[in-house]
């Protein structure tokens, strides 16, 4: 699992930041996974060197034009390129609507490959590997986050060594790959765990924006290895962050304290920040590290890998009763 | 009066090219007049180095994305950036509810600034300085091409010559600088004329896009200063020029040829002409030059100044019988 981030000023583009996108790369499956979309988000997809016939999923948050006016471009040069993957958009109330009167001004026909589905909070997709789910924010218009969820996998049995010992054949090995402890019939007790490596555990990945501090958010990146938040404003400028219904540093920092996930990625930032303004980015970083240590600011094509990760020694073990 | 063009790739952005959008800027009252404004404009305006709060008029040739896809997101910044200058934009049918259906669903509001026009063929435009005319090219959907005439302005008059040669005060003065030719009382005849500079002959700047080769298109691009003219195909692709509705060089070269104009200047080239490719656009640029030599590629960024020009020798003088 690999973030691209492709957008990181909120509002308007400026010289070295664009609106508001992420790419979430899954390489196990060649997917691209996109957050949000703002005008210019297919051109920063050239440069980054993505692929956007890997798209196979984007994730509107909001109806906002800084998170949207990239989506007809990017659908209508997927189209072009001859690609033609088919692409399944998850949105709020308002997005298909958008999307087919903008299709039919356009004189384009988005055909069968792309399904437009309207959200709400909760699950959203699943399959064996991945699920996603969505939570309702607290912005200026409805809004939501996201969370992808990597399911756990159990570890590889291993066969020889529970032939080693003298396991006999059948349903018991079944029950041993679960990890269950069973007791066999010349009464020696095995644990099903010491013949499994250990587990993998699914990473977990939320994306919220755009929001002020809200629970929803908190309760969406529960354990999380990356939380993506937007910090559009310093913490001194939080008047303008309840009025704009947009986050602080502080506000972000503390969902990732609340939530206890593991690394905090902020972005979204006001264009007011940018270098030669009193108040710089650095500043901001400082503001959240200060209740979160483990935040980092994104900046355009900063790429950012979540690694797999082993159950950990403390974690409550699964065993039969 | 300066051209500056802002994307000149037809269909969808390349690394070095981004989709269709040419800015004319009128140094004489700080304005820029925008043609058709692809996605990623208002990057390629920051880039520019051009005053997105100076755009006064966008005038679109027609509906499809790689030519207003940008337009919400422009729309949008020159509102944020609190500029809210009042911005005039013509195009075709469909364009206005376009606009208002992006607007309703991304929850924006246009205020009274945004004026939105829809152009049929002829004047569309006119004040002290300029005039603006459009007509229909022939395309898959309605396209219209841009005429925009700067009026002439007489020489000035010498006022001290002609006191020098006795002139009486009077309404005589009012014919002499309109140029016409008056007796005095004296029986001498006065050639107003030779009391007026030469006039200034008002530049023409004319837009052609998207279209294949077409009598409108030569129409209105009559002893225009500078053609732009789009050059999608090389000639021996004249087979998808004509399936597709665009023209190759040899068709813009015969446009500029006919209309008798000073220079071409042709743009929205196939991605597929890109360097590494088997015809470029060195070649395109030969093809038209056999045919008008006076012609010039765009690429991104490039700006064309139209000088200003003096009446011709061989132009016919008005003189008053
Ligand atoms: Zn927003
Ligand atoms: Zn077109």
């Amino acid at each position: 699992m690999e973030i691209t981030f492709l957008g990181t000023s909120s509002g308007v583009p400026t010289r070295s930041r664009n609106v508001s996108s992420v790419a979430l790369r899954l390489p196990q499956r060649a997917e691209i996974w996109l957050f949000d979309c703002g005008e210019g988000t297919q051109h920063q997809l050239q440069k980054s060197g993505l692929k956007s016939s890997q798209i196979r999923r984007i994730f509107v948050t909001h109806m906002h034009g800084d998170h949207t006016f990239g989506l007809m471009g990017l659908i209508a040069s997927c189209g072009l390129a001859g690609s033609g993957q088919p692409i399944d958009i998850y949105g709020p109330k308002g997005l298909k609507e958008y999307l087919f009167a903008a299709a039919k001004y356009s004189y384009m026909n988005f055909g069968s490959r792309l399904k437009i589905h309207t959200v709400e909070s909760g699950l959203l997709y699943e399959d064996k590997e991945f699920s996603i789910s969505c939570q309702l924010l607290k912005h200026r218009v409805p809004a939501h986050g996201y969370r992808v969820v990597e399911k756990d996998r159990s570890g590889m049995f291993n066969l020889e060594k529970a032939q080693a010992l003298g396991i006999p054949p059948g349903p018991i090995y079944g029950k041993l790959k679960q990890g269950e402890v069973v007791t066999l019939e010349d009464g020696r007790k095995i644990n099903g765990k010491d013949l499994c490596g250990q587990p993998e555990i699914g990473r977990k990945f939320v994306y919220c924006t755009d929001t002020v501090f809200c629970d929803g958010a908190v309760e969406l990146a529960q354990d999380a290895d990356v939380l993506i938040h937007e910090a559009t404003f310093a913490h001194q400028d939080a008047d303008m962050a309840f009025e704009k219904m947009h986050s602080t540093t502080t506000m972000a920092a503390q969902v990732a304290l609340l939530a206890g996930v593991k690394q905090l990625i902020m972005t979204h930032f006001s264009p007011r920040y940018a270098p030669g303004n009193p108040i710089q980015l650095d500043d901001l970083k400082q503001e959240a590290k200060a209740i979160f240590p483990q935040t980092k600011l994104a900046y355009d094509f900063y790429t950012h890998e979540i690694p797999r990760r082993r159950e950990e020694k403390n974690k409550k073990v699964k065993v039969a009763t």
